[in-house]
């Protein structure tokens, strides 16, 4: 794994820095500091307080969401210190406070905080806090904003992955291709990495493949196939056969043959007249470069007419060297209807020309792809092997905020509510432990809450049929910063 | 203006490096690479192409969009250069590549490339190319990932910003307070950025009032008011008047007193009775901290009732000691209702002990505030002075992308052009040039697109009525990246 931020990555503790580099303790609201000032003022800002991150509501009108962005936050409180920089812009933005405050916060770092947190990547339920975090008051109020910019998104794109990934269903390639249209660099590459945890398979996007290995994937576009003329603009043909036993001078002329024998074969006669020439002409190319993984994007000009029947031809003809072509990508169109008469074509094809599998060649399809159109094509029937979803996944376009809040429960040991007008606004006071009970067979059942010195749920009913994960794990950042002490999850196993 | 990337911002052509350090060549699709090497093999890497950069729709069912993003471009272009470990993940990734297209990567930079673009912030409309981008097609394609992530969404929340604005009006105070619910850490410093060039006041961000010199606004949060039980919390309730006259020693007892004075007048008695203690004391706190600047959130426990006669308490207090209370903040609750009785408060107040201007004390709303919830608060009628708005303009909620789209238009100077079974997918072919004609009154009338070579509107209809604007400038990244050659705006005037 690598570090966006380069050499910096360590931390004096040996905790990674967050992946970001732009993730200081400044990237927070400015009212985090007046408040700090105002309790350094009142002498206040030493307060134990506790505060929980929580959501009110399941995001796209589900069930579930998935919690995510741990990792960045442990980071984050990790290696939190100001450098005298943001010190300096922090006194030009409060001019009116006194040099004692900005000496506190100098001497800051989360020594004296605790973070108690649901590990990552579980599913999680509305008003169960993602984590409590206790510590001096003026400090962990520092925290809301980033920690809630953190969790946010990731918990938010982890749970629409997830949700793709169910509707989908488990025998399909998901692929993450939303790069291009998420809200920013990091939009981008928190996109495919939290995508990758809520179940995708791959990601296009390169920088995320280096920074958490995930797995990349990438063929051609549809200016690659305009950009070439016909078959001249390649100038060498040349390619060596898998074995290397071989060599083919002239690929092109090869291809050329097999587009004849497709276009001449009886049961494909007549489905097909001429096909775009400078599309051959990108297929033949990429296939040279790529003879082992052959992919074509067929939807350039016309995909039953052209593309389908182009890339056969050169699949073929790798085919004759010993390659296996991959498959194709359809990028537009009715997609349910196209994959099925690709599959026909590919069967036809095994069949006429007896090369065996190549009626399960792969077939995947884009284009502005979401759970609800994967469910219609679902309903309608098709031949989809592999989605690449961009837009609607990385944005999260069905919903694109999770409303995550950070509230004050106690503080002094002093139970704290926030009331509202608006009675979904009103928090939970005290500290509390929260238990999830999983029936006979094993399947979760409910979450409860208790207070923190409350008995948990009765661990009298025998021992071995219903087991009480206590969800909290202790994420504790030591005075020494040396080390965090790991994720504990506790099982009590009690009858129901 | 300070470098999120530290002490290397600035590349070796003297132009900064992109904001956000993550933005590296690898920050881009894997076929882009894979399409490079296609190219590479089959010896056209260096035809000249020619791409647009444009949308295909206005977002947010709207009739226009603001372009953002352009300088971002510029920074990644100006410090193309792969590194040396960069190099290697890509030859981990395509270990099949031959070692000279690797060679070849390491060569490239941008210096053959030349950008033209409309300004950043100018107006745009649908299938106008914002950018035109001309170089080695393989360098080129390298780029269509990053640009259209680093224009897709700044141009999407530049248009949300600056729709807010039209719905509040000039005369409000708008204020960004996204961060916490954008989608990751760049998406909230993004936001705040492109928020204040589409017309907003002010942001809550820190980290990007220091990158940006974006004012920052903030005060405190309902974890302040409910962190304090009372005024006894307060170790030093001392304040020195204004100009430095006179000293109190207890403002704590002085707050109270005005309480009773509001309690006992006789416009003000029986609209309120016990008012809550914990959150006088916050309010006193923050006074004590920031008594040039007092805003208080006063919905924790009850507006009318408990957060408003409080305020006012304390705003009195402090005008006894020469200062002015700047206002309130209302974040839940019927906005139009509260803003009207706060003001009615605030203008009792003033009438009943003469302290002049305080009937204008500054109110400011919040919660999930957006276009439409603006609108019906002119609707119904309000006395807001200022709107802090987060989730529904940083996210984009309304419409979470911009579909940015990245099309090769010529390649050798041949036109190239994409069809698509979806008519609106298919590109227009060739360079173009682009005209806005502006009527008399100044006001643009219309965008005209012409081919390169083709003549503008016509020029001999009289030269002063009305004008005609190259909406191109250029963008030349020279090839010692010493600098860039400005924009430059060509006007014609014509009549029409």
């Amino acid at each position: 794994m690598a570090a966006a931020n380069g050499d910096a990555s360590h931390g004096s503790g040996g905790v990674p820095r967050p992946t970001n580099p732009m993730v200081t303790p400044l990237l927070t609201d400015l009212y985090q500091f007046t408040m700090a000032y105002a309790y350094w003022k009142a002498g206040k800002h030493l307060d134990r307080a506790v505060f929980d991150l929580y959501f009110r509501k399941n995001p796209f009108g589900g069930e579930f969401t998935i919690f995510g962005g741990l990792e960045e936050c442990i980071r984050f409180i990790a290696n939190f210190k100001f450098t005298e920089d943001e010190i300096k812009f922090l006194q030009s933005v409060m001019p009116t406070c006194e040099d004692g405050f900005f000496e506190y916060l100098r001497s800051i770092d989360c020594s004296d905080v605790e973070v108690y947190a649901i590990p990552e990547g579980y599913v999680v339920f509305p008003k169960v806090p993602l984590m409590r975090i206790e510590g001096p008051v003026a400090v962990v109020q520092l925290l809301e904003t980033p920690f809630l910019n953190l969790v946010n998104y990731a918990s938010l794109v982890t749970t629409n992955a997830a949700r793709h990934r169910l509707v989908a269903g488990k025998s399909k390639n998901l692929l993450e291709f939303g790069l291009r249209r998420a809200q920013g660099p990091d939009g981008g590459i928190s996109a495919s990495r939290y995508c990758y945890m809520g179940g995708f398979d791959a990601t296009s996007n390169v920088a995320a493949g280096r920074l958490f290995g995930i797995p990349i994937r990438g063929t051609h576009s549809h200016a690659f196939v305009s950009s070439f003329m016909g078959l001249d603009d390649i100038t060498d043909k040349a390619l060596s056969s898998s074995d290397g036993s071989k060599k083919c001078e002239d690929f092109g002329s090869l291809v050329q043959n097999w587009l004849i024998r497709i276009q001449e074969s009886s049961s494909l006669h007549g489905t097909f007249g001429e096909t775009n020439q400078s599309e051959l002409a990108a297929f033949t190319s990429y296939a040279l470069a790529f003879p082992n993984s052959f992919l074509a994007l067929v939807d350039t000009y016309d995909v039953t007419r052209s593309g389908v029947p182009n890339f056969c031809a050169v699949a073929l003809a790798l085919n004759d060297m010993g390659y296996k072509a991959v498959g194709i990508r359809l990028d537009s169109g009715d997609l349910a209807y196209l994959s099925i008469e690709s599959r026909k074509f590919f069967r036809a094809i095994e069949k006429e020309f007896e090369v065996v599998g190549f009626g399960k060649t792969s077939i995947t399809a884009s284009n502005d792809l979401n759970e609800e159109t994967i469910d219609a094509l679902n309903k309608q029937g098709h031949e989809v092997d592999a989605f690449g979803i961009g837009t609607y996944l990385v944005t999260c376009y069905a919903q694109a905020a999770l409303g995550c809040v950070f509230k004050l429960v106690e503080i002094n040991k002093q139970p704290r509510i926030k009331l509202s007008e608006d009675v979904t606004k009103v928090s939970i006071p005290c500290k509390k432990k929260c238990y999830r009970l999983y029936g006979k067979e094993g399947y979760p059942l409910v979450d409860i809450m208790t207070g923190e010195d409350e008995p948990g749920p009765k661990a009298t009913w025998h021992l071995h049929v219903l087991s009480v994960v206590i969800l909290y794990a202790i994420v504790t950042i030591l005075r020494n910063l040396k080390q965090l002490v790991g994720f504990m999850i506790y099982h009590l196993f009690i009858d129901w």
